[in-house]
């Protein structure tokens, strides 16, 4: 039900998504009367999917806390408890980002020695796409929190985007040592710490992202929500610029003409909603999360990065990971009591 | 002497600066005999300079707090006391941002009601340029510093930008009121104020920057450095993806070719050298800080920046807006007072 755009955008992507990927089935968690009318004009989805009648939904403008009093047997809650019950591999929303975290949270419950859920994001670089975590759930993080998205975010690359041995940097505002703010620092200090077993690579800057020199980029939510939007926001800038030159004079548009298979293939790869859909880490129970505004096309693209997750072995990395987590609060709490 | 490729680039960009604006003079602080053979090389810039030995220099290793003890005498005090002596207009250095900070501090004196100075970026957008900051000169903010941002780019913007009435946003992850940390909503109740007569358009998000929905975006000097980078970065990538769709295949090399005058024009708009140049605020005196890596050109486009400053009225603009600050911090302690 959620997204700006309301079960329209979610059918109408679930039906791209089924017709590019067989083998694909969905529970459709939302309002019966107006989701039917909307399935009988899409056939590939209608075979695919069956909905769940939900008398309740979670609003845009809901506060998380509100939210989750008043969410039972909304769509949103029944749609993270099809993950719990094992109906569901995996839970997708476009709604709202807090209340979404916060039922996830009540639902499926945190992972062993971990704080709070962190959202990757997969970005593309030259060599692919880095896992950039957290951008948006965390406002205000813990050094040990960052330690935290690091292991996540590391088990993130290596099942979804296919990296053995993923390096680690922690996003900051200079290469030296004794740049950055004390979050950051302290958080250093504890990736070094051998027993994490981390390929640690120490700090990168904003433009590190882009340019791929890690393989995980590690940050609290607001630093990394507003990288991720002032990134969106330069390609839609720069797409305008290409747009603006390519139209400027009866000569220009004449190139465009002739290079028009050139900046289709240009549109497509830096068509935003190709990059759709943020991973919700740290729970037990995949939950992926859409942007709000993403049309069809968005949607299929975040139900593809779901499906991704659901046959990665993403929880069997996970597992791994969070022994180490485990070691290093032992070893903490060791240091405590000597 | 600073800067990544020390003194070489310097004279080279004032030797471009100089050829392309006339009535431009440059003051050369540092070593006499490493300037005085490249300058030889470069006859508009000799015609146009002065050089003025210097002793030391600060490096770009050296610790704010180290070079801040060590530096008088070195070429960057000099050039800083330069500006408050009356001799020059505005000093440039591409070398050690921090020590930067610290000696023009110590040298030009923070304005009245101003803690610290702010770095401000000139962003591009599809309406002219808006003014960013802090992107880099504070790392950890308070509320009250962000309102001093808030006027001093306010006054940049109508001086530089040359905005009537420029609109000012807070930078943040989302736009409802119940969003973000607890530094900006408070900055944001500050802004509300109406004794502070500003333009405030309330919480502005990363992609908001490049759209240029506001005039001047503040936020802390770590976020804000962040987004510049990561928007180079971006702007970095997507041009690696033109070059990579127009050489991909013989036809689109042939495309490129056919469209080699707009993929000029496209390329010299994106060049990140065309926005290098970050201006210092809040001081007795102007500032401007170019990149360390910065080349000729880059250095060039810097001089442009500072030689638009010290022919602009910032300086006037600065003073009528410090008087609102000065309100601001009476109704502060009247409050406290009470």
């Amino acid at each position: 039900m959620g997204g700006d755009l309301g079960p329209a955008a979610v059918v109408e992507g679930v039906d791209i998504a089924v017709r590019r990927r067989g083998g694909l089935r969905c529970l459709l968690h939302g309002k019966r009367d107006e989701i039917e009318p909307i399935l009988a004009r899409f056939p590939a989805a209608r075979d695919a999917s069956e909905i769940r009648d939900a008398e309740t939904f979670v609003t845009m403008d809901d506060k998380p806390s509100e939210a989750l009093r008043r969410s039972r047997g909304s769509s949103m809650w029944n749609a993270i408890q099809a993950v719990k019950a094992g109906e569901a591999d995996v839970a997708m929303s476009a709604g709202n980002t807090g209340a979404l975290m916060a039922i996830s949270k009540v639902i499926l419950r945190m992972k062993p020695n971990v704080h709070r859920p962190a959202i990757v994001a997969s970005w593309p670089t030259p060599r692919g796409f880095s896992a950039v975590l957290d951008v948006g759930a965390n406002i205000e993080c813990t050094p040990t929190q960052l330690v935290e998205f690091a292991i996540l975010g590391e088990a993130f690359s290596r099942a979804v985007h296919g990296i053995e041995r993923p390096t680690v940097g922690l996003l900051n505002i200079g290469a030296e040592e004794l740049k950055g703010n004390s979050m950051v620092q302290e958080a250093a200090q504890l990736m070094r710490a051998a027993h994490l077993d981390l390929d640690y690579y120490g700090y990168v800057e904003g433009d590190d992202i882009s340019m791929g020199t890690v393989d995980v980029v590690v940050t609290d939510g607001f630093t990394g929500n507003v990288a991720l939007k002032t990134a969106e926001g330069t390609a839609r800038l720069v797409g305008r610029f290409v747009r603006e030159e390519f139209t400027s004079t009866f000569r220009n548009r004449l190139s465009a003409f002739l290079s028009r298979d050139v900046l289709r293939g240009l549109r497509s790869r830096m068509d935003p909603r190709s990059a759709n859909g943020g991973v919700l880490l740290g729970m037990n129970g995949i939950v992926v999360k859409s942007h709000g505004s993403a049309d069809g096309e968005g949607f299929a693209t975040a139900l593809r990065v779901a499906a991704g997750m659901a046959e990665s072995n993403f929880l069997s990395e996970i597992e791994h990971n969070l022994h180490r987590l485990a070691r290093m609060s032992d070893a903490a709490a060791e240091q405590a009591a000597e």
